[in-house]
């Protein structure tokens, strides 16, 4: 049963074709350890070639422990393992740890893509993670975008992230782990806000799926049928965003108020054209919500030539024909 | 306050002009009295003619008190009143009771925007509304469309539907007519399902707001960036269904296989133009789930001429170069 939905996943979503060479991300934990024996099973018949890595982030007691599980693991697989120690908590300054240790997982990806020449990398997120993260991303605020949560295939930079596990839970998961009588280590932690995503896991998720026992499904559906809308309405504003870009430098943006921008354009793409400019000036959309786009685009439509507009970090400028967005953190 | 935030919500939504005539939806309940008091107020300044509709639906026990109570208030304000009477549980059959009353009380307010020449309504939900339909549509399971959940204007065939109270909680309502010592009707008990409405306005909505105390706000904005999205992706799409559509028989809809459809065109477009086909054909998408779309998809793109896929109520064939989507409900 996992084996197969395992395999129609990768068929359903088009995750790789034969003959591909793929990164697996393992942890040691059970997602990441099922994962890697479903391709292990898998191996010959789609002729894949496989590189474990793995990332250990000094973050837990057991940290070098694992590590070493999954040393053993591969050794037994017969799977070259590439695995590094970059302590997180070292690097780290300000932001949230979990932005931290995000970062320095997916520079370690790149790098090892990079060096082996292999641009895809399997992730062992499963449909609970799905689920929980889409009804987080509700409750602490978001568009759309936010809505994806955590699609079957994405890109990061030069990278393809496939994700072969995310129609399948976590009690599948565990079930299987413990009928194939295979060994995992204790579940990792989550690095995101333990508090709100255990809240959500072990009280909100169990009471609404009494609401819905399909609640899981209702979730991940939601995120798959937003992920489509979004990635339409994305590839049509970036093209016009990358239109109306006219200068860029190290701290600003200038953007182009020409008519069909001020005018025709329909509000959803004028707003994505504003994240993206906003992304690209200061690196995030942290503390941007939808009022503040509702500011500049008051700015665009009905205030005066010169008028500026003071944003959390930000500031933008109508002047001389040009929206201008400047970076304020220098 | 209140009345502040009401104007606001009418100018920041553009949701009519001055001098305009509205009818205004009155239960005599709490959500509605205070906003015929608002426009009330506002009535000489905005140069407003205003029109009170109320439907009696039968379906409690003080509905003809409630009914003498919206006449008498619309006396004191010296504003015209049309009411009728209408046995919701004699009409309806099958289908929900939630349905029927809403069918019956949009068949009203139709007939009198035609007899009365107004061809706009406002409605008084709030927004606990908005959020507790968020979060109903999610856990029962949506997509983008259902998020949109209550928008600050909408249409219902010619008829303009807009709700001034959007941006303001229930208890700034009930606090609001309180200091104003307003008298209303008890608050009539919502007909959408009782048990799920009551439970998460109850239960699960204030164990959300510890996690996150603006979560009105943020499932509020999120039905607002949702909505203005869907609306692009719609009316992108709209244009697209018209273009194939190509035949239209009383229970079946013909779609032209063209190429531009069936290879080139972004799968989120795809699904709507094949919602808005099912939509036609049987007169909801009721049952119709993403994985059915998905199976259409294959159809369009993989399957021979001539297969056939079997859905709830409906039938599509794949023939001659086009899609054949038949309603099985005769």
């Amino acid at each position: 049963m996992l084996e197969e939905q395992f395999k129609k996943t990768i068929e359903k979503y088009g995750l790789f074709p034969k003959r591909s060479s793929l990164m697996l991300g393992v942890s040691g934990g059970p997602d990441s350890v099922c994962m890697l024996e479903a391709f292990a099973r898998l191996k010959s018949e789609l002729k894949l070639r496989l590189l474990c890595v793995h990332l250990n982030h000094c973050l837990r007691t057991s940290a070098d422990q694992d590590e070493e599980f999954v040393r053993d693991l591969c050794k037994k697989k017969n799977i070259q393992l590439v695995s590094q120690k970059k302590a997180v908590k070292k690097i780290f300054k300000g932001n949230s740890l979990e932005q931290a240790a995000r970062q320095v997982r997916m520079d370690f990806f790149l790098e090892c893509s990079r060096r082996h020449k292999i641009k895809t990398i399997a992730l062992a997120h499963n449909k609970d993670d799905v689920a929980e993260t889409v009804l987080m991303r509700m409750i602490r605020g978001s568009a759309l975008r936010g809505l994806r949560a955590i699609m079957p295939k994405s890109k990061f930079k030069n990278l393809t992230l496939i994700r072969p596990l995310i129609a399948t839970t976590k009690e599948e998961i565990l079930t299987w782990l413990n009928d194939e009588g295979i060994a995992y280590c204790i579940d990792e932690s989550n690095l995101t806000p333990v508090f709100l995503r255990n809240k959500i896991r072990l009280d909100i998720m169990p009471q609404l799926e009494e609401l819905n026992p399909q609640l899981k499904s209702a979730l991940t559906n939601l995120a798959l049928s937003v992920g489509m809308d979004y990635d339409f309405i994305y590839s049509f504003s970036q093209k016009e965003y990358n239109r109306l870009k006219k200068q860029k430098g190290p701290h600003y943006i200038k953007l182009k108020l020409e008519s069909r921008f001020t005018n025709d354009m329909h509000p959803a793409v004028v707003n994505n054209i504003l994240r993206y400019a906003i992304e690209e000036v200061k690196g995030n959309l942290n503390k941007i919500e939808l009022r503040h786009l509702e500011e500049i685009l008051d700015l665009i439509k009905v205030r005066p030539q010169g008028s500026i507009v003071s944003l959390p970090d930000l500031e933008v400028k109508k002047e001389g024909g040009y929206l201008t967005i400047k970076s304020l953190i220098l």
